[in-house]
């Protein structure tokens, strides 16, 4: 017997909507899915998300619009927003807003800061990799605290 | 026979160093580790890094100086650090740096923006949950377009 779901959320204990490579529907659907090794954790099934948004325009299969394609077609735009949003987010801290507010804020930050990754064909697994090795340098704070002591 | 070794990087498939909720070495060295039940995925494991740090300024038992613990003090320190981080990113898009910097920049704006969360006592899995919910309508996209059309 075989049940079929759509989580509405992580199934896997690790945080991510499955412990495989990518899910049924995602093969169903696009038959080869870029960078199908990654597990699609939140944050790996995001960059997924805006890199199909940027083969798309590269293919000229524009498709339905999307805010990611516009994001991705003007620099000035996304940058501006990423200012905004990283401006918004130290808010939530130095207006004491609540939790919530500062979790959609961080939300927006990642989002448009992932935008500007795929643009650059820069992966995520290459940032998570920079911040293991600070940490294994004995830390980004060991190296910071070094440097504004200095 | 048992072999133990250190990781240099992921082992689970998933990108974490350890596809069980927390290291032998955290338990030796901590014996109660805050979070354990989260698997040390990169962001969970600097997310659990920051919080000691903060742990242990809450109990004055401030141990070695750190940049984090200096962030954690100074709100107007860690935003201004948030801005200019963000700032840094959207140069490497906007003067064409090479992916490197870009990847650096990413990780900077991420562990900023992480000891944020941390002050606010904001987890990352909020984080997550909301960029799930997002998606799930349909998409932040969508919701972005129908802003700025609107």
């Amino acid at each position: 017997m075989i049940y079929q779901g759509k989580p509405n959320g992580p199934i896997c204990h690790i945080g991510s909507e499955t412990c495989y490579y990518t899910s049924v529907f995602d093969l169903k659907e696009h038959q080869q899915v870029e960078g199908n090794k990654l597990a699609l954790s939140t944050l790996y099934s995001l960059g997924s998300t805006i890199s199909q948004r940027k083969a798309e325009l590269a293919a000229e299969q524009n498709g339905k619009p999307s805010w990611t394609k516009r994001l991705l077609l003007d620099n000035m735009l996304l940058c501006s927003k990423i200012r905004e949003e990283a401006d918004e987010l130290c808010q939530t801290l130095e207006e004491n807003e609540d939790k919530s507010r500062t979790a959609a804020e961080m939300a927006d930050v990642l989002y448009h800061a992932m935008v500007l990754l795929a643009n650059k064909d820069v992966k995520i697994e290459d940032v998570m990799q920079v911040l293991r090795q600070r940490f294994s340098q004995s830390g980004v704070e060991t190296k910071r605290g070094r440097i504004s002591q200095g």
